[in-house]
């Protein structure tokens, strides 16, 4: 299968990486704006070559849409206008609302497959790519009934070939679930990286006191903000009222340290403890 | 040496676990008030056999403090009443001030020595001790001062067997940055666990979404309240501060958000990036 990446970076390239590495049928071309990550992903094996969008559209069996969403957002209509029969469309976007309401309508909706997968880091680049990103990882695809059944089958295969599973969402539902965990995570780290920075003037004490636990809580806040800007504004309804929440939720704690309740606080830290009988189902 | 760890859960078993990889001529005994914390800590080997704190103080050359802060506030009087001429007491608090202010006039008050390991998990007890935990760790020692040579050299030779990189600090200046650093990042996770927790009713969407992104940031959030809530009452007035200023620059992000100010957004999470020039040097 002859597929094009759109978009060469942490996404695309562990895409291409991880499938060559399992030996699969699968022949990667790249298309990016970015001369320099063309060249990267080419010195890397992430493609054979890179090619124009519209070069890509011509040749390919699949599109994978890897870039920002704001540019999923530009490109995807275009795409669908110029999409052959039997060419699929993926999308890898952390919002899907807007997005698959901008092609809803569209004569060749059905060649194209709205999915976000569940994995990345806070890297960017094609340097950043790895081949272990999506294994074992989820796979959320939305409005598969807009879908053809062909479609879904080249998507579903991709994503298996990939060792991820794969569960179905209404993209609103998925816009408002990611906005209270993925989102949400994002800007508590953006912003804890940002409060440390300007509350510590002296960065040696941030190098020195930065252990283990500050490092995992602030990872986030090195992610790309070309990638996650767009995604705060797509999803900014959803990610403002889990925003207010949790704002609320730290006055709260606040008020209990600043009137000694000690009761109360330890309640509060009990509760949070309760994510512990989540996450270590997924150990 | 004989070493009494008074307190066998992550940072005193730990301890004990690494110093015999090493080899080194090190015995432990152990003091805890939880009967099964005790026969857990010698079944893994971390301690011969379990005494009374009044035992351990007749028999031991050192006595590490590895308890809940409030312990430590409330034994290490105490213990410095009944040191035996050429006993060290070390405590591995997270906060200082307060307990290096109790015994600040202590006739034996340079016996003991006041450090911070810069080392931990979000498990407890025991069984979550690890020998590698405190190795390429900073472990901050303040006041050292008030503390003998002989008291000082028996605790620095420790940490170099921990493989420990040792800086010294003012316990005033100890607990403001790490109040900014350390404490703040969980308050950060403990409240992101609980708004989570609180917003997002159906545990099967916490589990599924929960990416790399969601477990990092809210990693802390599983951390004992036991250990963590005298912690936070302890150095209260600093991670109040800390945490105002949190929320002023999360209020601050939501505002932009919620104003469409893309811009502004950027420019925000640009500067959080800049945490990355600091932590990468710790690779």
């Amino acid at each position: 299968m002859e597929v094009a990446v759109v978009g060469l970076g942490l996404m695309g390239g562990s895409l291409s990486l991880s499938l060559q590495q399992e030996g699969k049928d699968y022949h990667f071309i790249g298309v990016d704006s970015n001369e320099q990550h063309c060249a990267t992903a080419q010195a890397l094996g992430i493609v054979e070559k890179c090619v124009t969008l519209e070069q890509a559209v011509a040749s390919v069996d699949l599109i994978v849409l890897t870039t920002p969403v704001d540019v999923i957002l530009n490109i995807l209509p275009e795409l669908l206008d110029r999409v052959k029969p039997g060419q699929v469309i993926v999308d890898f976007g952390s919002t899907k609302a807007l997005i698959c309401q901008q092609v809803n309508n569209h004569i060749n909706r059905s060649q194209y497959v709205a999915a976000h997968p569940m994995a990345g880091t806070e890297n960017t680049g094609p340097e950043a790519a790895f081949a272990e990103l999506y294994k074992g990882c989820i796979n959320i695809l939305c409005e598969t009934a807009l879908s053809s059944k062909e479609a879904l089958n080249v998507a579903r295969c991709l994503f298996e070939d990939l060792e991820m599973t794969v569960i179905d969402m209404e993209a609103a539902d998925h816009d408002k679930h990611v906005a209270y965990i993925s989102h949400l995570s994002h800007v508590s780290s953006f912003m804890l990286g940002r409060t440390v920075l300007d509350i510590e003037k002296d960065e040696k004490n941030i190098f020195n006191l930065a252990g283990s636990g500050f490092q995992s809580t602030v990872r986030l806040a090195m992610s790309s903000p070309d990638m996650w800007g767009p995604i705060f504004f797509q999803n900014a309804q959803h990610i403002s009222l889990a925003l207010e929440e949790y704002i609320r939720h730290l006055q709260e704690f606040k008020d209990k340290i600043d009137s000694n309740d000690r009761h109360s606080l330890l309640k509060l830290m009990k509760e949070a403890n309760n994510i512990r009988r989540i996450l270590k189902k997924k150990d």
